[in-house]
């Protein structure tokens, strides 16, 4: 179950979304079996897009920001996931130490891991922010939009332990998602617990890798339901060789986009959707600088090489051009005018919230996750009816931010099965 | 950490509060080493009274009715904790029967019933009632006040498991508090777990012997606090002799009232407070049907002697001759005019929410649980600053509820120690 909150789309539940609600208890079931044999993320967030005949994640964070955009009324649920994520890791627990991108200006950012300390800190926590930015150099408060603020220390490196002046934590929570690299100071410890761990930034992470994994859970996820796995799967394909610079070398690219368009049609066929197919490319390893292109023909790939090659490069100057193009789905959400896309967030197994990225700028099948979106936290929904199977049929409410939640969950899922296949720690057997 | 509620006491928060504020990550750190070695009971709701000089739990009840008084919002709250719990203890089950109490006609406890059912539902079950009232021999649709209905089937019982003709449960939730005795059909199951455990009734239990368990566990509370624990522990003393039906042999009842009214008058001394000290009499083994009586002076007893010996009778024609004398504890809770007192529920270690219970036509210095009371829930705060230890000194909000969640934990864990130390199948070492 995830908390039932109000979406912005109201129309009527498909039978998609009716089969998940029906399959509640197989589908809960399904996965307290499965967090039997796997670990959950530390926290993960997932953007969702729904375009009404198909839902899937598009991107799922493991350094999930945004907190603060969640509505107070989650804030209990996040804090119980918490204090059920610690004493499973690590319930001796005193202190815990925050580290955060190294963006000691950005308000609204730290607005985020101000709310993360507090998450931890009603958790039962000591909670203080080491920056390992080197601009920090003694403890700087920065004031916070909302007249909050937030201590920002530097950290102190010994040989085996990472911590403050006066601070030795046995915990290390990662709001850093590491797309520069793993910095020195954060590698070979091994007396304190580093959550998520090292191999879950994006110096390891592949986008492929992780929906490969996806791909695999939405199968057997389907299997269980009885349904076809690419109405929560979107269809991706990896391309290694393009050389963005050259002319010549975009042609791998151009193959990979139009083999994916020409898989996606047959399937609108299939399903008698009367939309034009278009992917998104972007970069494998998801450098933070790195454009997400809309293409909605091969041929489109031609004029779009200039920007392409511009916006491909990543901020380290070395051209990105390891990419992955993705099946584009479009989203039908809105609120008021503008499109929009849920994130759903989670501590642990547990949805715990969520809120919808907005931007009015932007086309149902653009990425919405740029400059300009703003945020809308999702609220507990009042009615007194609620999701009740069975009870009085026809009367409950559809609970879309459940089928939300579940998929969500799936890709949480899937990065669990990235984490242990990457995992450098292994053990084999 | 428990969820942060509107609590109608608004005044200012005296420096006992405020200590359990300041050294919230220790209690939860506490609490998380606790609950290492303890097991929670399944579920618990606790009777808290703030007398403003102190605070005590003055029931907890292991079988926990009044579920639909809490508020909606609290419900994510309560299906996330079922979750933790179903995971801990039967991650693998798929259906849950709940059995309720044999009052098949009285739609307010049933409405209870059904929030149950919802929120294990909701939490990944198949659940259905199995009603072992001997009437029930048909499944039987009672509508409920709020327009819901509920079905209660028989209990189909066979040599092993209890089901129902068509439901066989890995899992049986008791919403009975078995007051009248274990009932055979209950007895001798095995292959199901029974949650709680049939040595959590009040054919088992004695309210000495949780009292004695909450004393011990308030020692060492106050103990890491540096706080007296009187100021969070009812003092009380069992009175097994009286022979209520005749005048001498009340002399017993007598000298413990008394006993216990000096060592009160010592510590309202110590204190200075400014009260006329009062206690409560009630039957050890917690009779439904037995009276609550509150005495201020042991003389009253003789004037109370025809009342008391009407009201210690059991409804089962028994007089209650074990009974408990409790300190009483004022309540300065107030609901619009109605003397209150909060109740706060928890799933497995969670403080999920609770509701003030209140009583327009009784005292401050008596029970309030008894018939013509109502029920507030508990809404959660729309403040955006909340109790935020340290970051911004000053500015917080106290946040009453979450010291009423404490103590409501430690008479929990305080229940956890008494189901280990009546156990009828543990392990002696």
């Amino acid at each position: 179950m995830v908390p039932h909150l109000i979406t912005a789309l109201t129309g009527p539940i498909n039978e998609f979304e009716q089969r998940i609600l029906d399959a509640m208890p197989a589908i809960e079931r399904w996965f307290r079996l499965e967090w039997m044999e796997h670990t959950p993320p530390f926290y993960t967030s997932v953007d969702i897009r729904n375009a009404g005949f198909k839902l899937a994640p598009v991107d799922s964070n493991l350094f999930p920001g945004g907190w603060n955009h969640l509505s107070t009324e989650m804030l209990p649920l996040a804090v119980q996931a918490a204090m059920a994520a610690i004493e499973k890791i690590c319930p001796e627990a005193r202190n815990l130490l925050i580290i955060p991108e190294n963006l000691t200006r950005n308000t609204f950012y730290l607005a985020n891991v101000a709310q993360l300390v507090r998450i931890f800190n009603m958790a039962g926590l000591n909670v203080r922010v080491g920056s390992i930015n080197p601009a920090i150099k003694k403890p700087t408060r920065v004031a916070l939009p909302n007249g909050d603020a937030i201590t920002l220390e530097p950290v102190v490196r010994s040989r085996r332990r990472l911590g403050l002046k006066d601070f030795d934590p046995c915990t290390i929570l990662l709001n850093n998602d590491l797309s520069a690299g793993v910095p020195g100071i954060l590698e070979e410890i091994y007396e304190q617990y580093l959550l998520p761990p090292l191999h879950a930034g994006w110096s390891v992470r592949r986008k492929s890798t992780h929906f490969k994994n996806y791909e695999a859970v939405a199968k057997r996820f389907g299997k269980m339901l009885g349904i076809d796995p690419w109405l929560i799967n979107p269809l991706y394909d990896q391309c290694t060789g393009a050389q963005l610079g050259a002319g010549p070398g975009m042609e791998p690219l151009q193959t990979c986009v139009d083999a994916l368009l020409t898989k996606m049609r047959r399937k609108y066929k299939e399903y008698g959707i009367d939309e034009k197919p278009f992917v998104i490319v972007k970069a494998d390893d998801s450098k933070a600088s790195v454009g997400i292109l809309t293409v909605r023909d091969a041929k489109d790939l031609d004029a779009l090489k200039r920007r392409a090659r511009k916006a491909l490069i990543g901020g380290d100057g070395q051209p990105g051009n390891d990419l992955i193009i993705q099946e584009g789905v479009l989203t039908q959400e809105r609120v008021h005018d503008a499109v929009a896309e849920p994130v759903v967030y989670m501590v642990d197994r547990y949805v715990v919230g969520g809120f919808y990225r907005m931007h009015a700028e932007r086309g149902t099948d653009e990425s919405l996750n740029t400059p300009g979106a703003g945020f809308v936290p999702l609220a507990f929904e009042h009615s007194v009816h609620m999701t009740q199977p069975g009870v009085r049929p026809g009367a409950s409410a559809p609970n879309r931010f459940y089928m939300y939640g579940v998929v969500a969950r799936l890709a949480m899922l899937a990065a669990s099965y990235e984490l242990e296949a990457t995992n450098p720690d292994a053990e084999v057997y």
